[in-house]
């Protein structure tokens, strides 16, 4: 910023600095992109998040798989306490942008948190050289569960087919699956405690964004670093959810639904 | 409602009613479509929308249309409000999810609206068999602008490219363009007023939209005025900014960038 | 702004126009009043509303009744949908401001809203000089219920204490209650139609701050006229009850309370 | 909750505990304190603060500190990011809840979180009787400033009258200022190190705080350590900035202001 003041780029001091978006022209362009570029190919919604969060056109297996999460995340009922808190929201009576923000914002470590989660554990864990062994017993002497393994109803021999989908995608599609391989025999492992001990969704979709990630190979280890403390992962879920809860809220006013009260019998009323 | 009580389907009174998502299986189903089927085919996001939103499975021509009216909304620079709360948000160090709501809340009337309203004026026009002028000097009578007419820098000799890509996307796969064709007419009238009256991105997608709907022959005239008055195209616009508000979000985080404070002397203090 | 400009007050071109704060000197003033004299008096918060708010030093008998208000506003009970959301939030983990701000957002026409709406419709009845009878059956005509009027519990015998208690105050400290005594006679009308159609708190609150507006004559017409029509009223139920749903958060996080999950059997799946 | 149920308290399981607030008499009581006793006395908003948040009946001195604290941290003017963020929106014409809320969002570590970093300090420092000297290097060898010292206007001889006014205010009616001395201790010693390092208003309240805690003699030690744990302070910010927030966003519905563009000169669009 300092340079480009003194290169006599910027007329005022600038006070905000962007990048991923430019709008000055006569189209806005993503990362470069024209809108006429985007729209003329075989481009789609992970493309767009492509250019706008990563900064780069990924190859066409990373923005499908993007768009195979996006799809997958979209929604999981109404009882869950973001479709519940949109719900009670629409039949507040609000509009369509209240009622997705008031469920949004259940969004975080207990509720959709988990994808980032498991992909801070096996990539540390992976990254190491842990054995699968020793990684499961050293989460559990710190009292933590391995985030991404587990399933209430699934099990070793019933096993839950997104995963199976997303698995068969990427050891087709992708150049390197070298985490899911790792996370594989963490469930190896893990199953011979307990048969619901499986690798789930979100721990399937963590470990084949890491490796997305490296074997694009257009990401610094630094970048891949940032990019999973920050919390790209949790952007994904967001905005796929957003799909449900806006879903749910239109729901609710198509039904002409009243305003929500939570039954008195329901709440313990103690000191 | 009653009667599922009666006729003993549900246990104890239900308080919220849902259509839209079961999870109550081992996968979770999208207005009954599972997840195996949705991931295999070759569904998009607009494949989702159109379930979890319509309660279809629309043609392919109009999910694709759904997924490219995301893709051209998705981002419009650093400057628009809803853009700019979101990266003051994220420079006060919050989580994503503060980040891109406080930016949502920006969205509405004079913010992203303008589609919405479009939909419903050529909707009303057209249907009223309103010829253009008449309709064009209503509005004016009634001093308002007409909603998806107008630009700042294109015209009648440097059309917006967004805007020729949907026109021939739609000319090409949607049975009928019924109210494109209106709000042509109506672009022919108000560019014999000024050249720079031209039919917008966001008036092109309200007519189009209109068109999906109809030409679908899926919704009954009740459900279309039902769709339009609750604004789904309002949750479109939403769901797809959400994409670029993330993007600024990340993006400042990224940079590393400070809190953010409002110059004083771009404030005026008065009484 | 353009004359401020002209007179050279302002060096680059102004972004922003503000009136109730000024941050520039050693402490902030509110309305002008410094942060040392605001604290020496014998001032409470609703002083502070009445500076920031109304640019105005309201009397002492307004500032205490805006007091009041707030105090009898701040909570009831964790059933309401603006307490249940935040419940919801705290109990997915999330932030204090999230939670407050996921309650927050069910506010309006439906949840708190009946104030606003009868000062509105007493203002309107009133002004118009329309008898009672009339004003109760025009409603009626539309098919609309009487804002303010009405009690689940309450009645003719039985009478809120809350209503009583702000009645006494106004009849001993305002200079005028002619909106309470209008009520008050649409309730006697009422009465006869219903023994439970009292005036209820919200409707006691609606009219005594039409009468607080007049009554101080700090206030032309237009400016009573704008404040109803922006809806202060809404205002000061939203900050009033953001006590208690700060409250509520607390209290789940002291609770140390887990993942909410609506119960499967409380929720009708239909199509 | 499993023995109430045991005991019969309750019918069905209930899924939601609830402390603070009864709603299920004729009025609703705060912490058992009904609406008629709480209007009655002179009683203020710090009361139902202390009702409501803290679950006991606090003393006088201590009430009027809260609500001294919500008056002088109500409004800061309109540059700080969150008044910016509410004024954003309410100029792209969103209802009052949308902006007091898009303001609130920025809320967090950079802005507004002084107070409760100093609480959480000023305590364990002075619990673990560090002397002043040892408590700031400490921090400095961290690489981090003491959280409430430092003004940038403010010196040794040119005071807060707000800080002033809070310390005289405290030396009068709290039993004991422990916290405060020891603050003003470390005030001493930054004192030598520069003019600027005095105690700064958030400091004052954050150590004031502790002090209201302790001398009430109301709270365990495990209860103070999870009232600055859970952030309670964040939420006498929160409350009283609300005031400012919603201030600001009726200012600018107030004087009519359009929709706000951050201007593209003071962006720089960079890669
Ligand atoms: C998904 C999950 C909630 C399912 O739980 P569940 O079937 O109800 O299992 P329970 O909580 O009854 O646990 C059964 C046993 O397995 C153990 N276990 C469950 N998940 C475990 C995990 N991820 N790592 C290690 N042990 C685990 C439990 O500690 C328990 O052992 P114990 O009986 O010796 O105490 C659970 O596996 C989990 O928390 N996983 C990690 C978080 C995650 O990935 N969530 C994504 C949800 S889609
Ligand atoms: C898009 C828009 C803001 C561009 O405005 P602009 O180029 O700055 O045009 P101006 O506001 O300077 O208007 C120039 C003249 O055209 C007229 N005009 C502009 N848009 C008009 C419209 N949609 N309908 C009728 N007249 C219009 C103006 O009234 C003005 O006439 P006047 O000089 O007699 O007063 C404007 O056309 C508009 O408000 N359109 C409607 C809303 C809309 O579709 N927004 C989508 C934005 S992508
Ligand atoms: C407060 C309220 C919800 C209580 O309702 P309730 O005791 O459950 O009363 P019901 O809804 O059973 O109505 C009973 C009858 O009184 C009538 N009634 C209730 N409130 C009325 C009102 N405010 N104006 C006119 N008629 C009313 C109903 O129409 C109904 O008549 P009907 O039997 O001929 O259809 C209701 O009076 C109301 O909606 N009031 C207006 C909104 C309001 O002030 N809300 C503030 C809540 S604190
Ligand atoms: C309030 C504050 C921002 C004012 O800062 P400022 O006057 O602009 O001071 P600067 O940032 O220019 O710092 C000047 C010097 O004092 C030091 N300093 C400032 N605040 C300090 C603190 N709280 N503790 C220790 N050293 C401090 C700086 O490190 C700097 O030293 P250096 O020149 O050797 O690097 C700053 O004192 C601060 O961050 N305080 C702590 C956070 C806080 O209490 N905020 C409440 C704001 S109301």
């Amino acid at each position: 910023l300092a340079s480009a003041q003194k290169a006599g780029k910027v007329r005022v001091p600038t006070n905000i600095v962007s990048t991923i978006c430019d709008d000055r022209g006569e189209e806005p362009t993503y990362h470069g992109v024209d809108m006429t570029t985007l729209m003329t190919g075989d481009k789609n919604v992970g493309d767009v998040i492509s250019l706008l969060w990563f900064k780069r056109q990924l190859p066409k297996y990373a923005t499908r798989f993007i768009e195979m999460c996006i799809m997958l995340c979209a929604d999981h009922g109404p009882c869950v306490s973001g479709a519940h808190n949109a719900i009670v929201t629409s039949r507040a009576g609000k509009d369509l942008v209240s009622c997705l923000v008031s469920g949004l914002l259940t969004i975080g470590p207990r509720f959709g948190g988990a994808i980032d989660d498991a992909a801070r554990q096996f990539q540390r864990a992976c990254d190491a050289k842990l054995d699968p062994d020793e990684f499961v017993e050293d989460m559990k002497k710190q009292g933590s569960r391995v985030p991404g393994i587990g399933h209430r109803i699934k099990s070793k021999d019933n096993k839950d087919k997104r995963v199976e989908l997303l698995q068969n995608y990427a050891q087709k599609f992708f150049p390197s699956t070298k985490y899911l391989q790792y996370a594989v025999r963490v469930e190896q492992y893990t199953l011979t405690k307990a048969a619901n001990l499986v690798l789930n969704v979100d721990g399937c979709i963590g470990c084949l964004f890491l490796d997305l990630l490296h074997s694009t190979k257009q990401f610094s280890p630094a970048e891949i670093k940032d990019i999973i403390q920050i919390g790209y992962l949790n952007g994904l879920f967001v905005l796929a959810r957003s799909i449900g809860l806006i879903g749910h809220a239109l729901d609710q006013k198509r039904l002409q639904q009243g305003l929500y009260r939570h039954p008195w019998d329901m709440v313990l009323y103690t000191k």
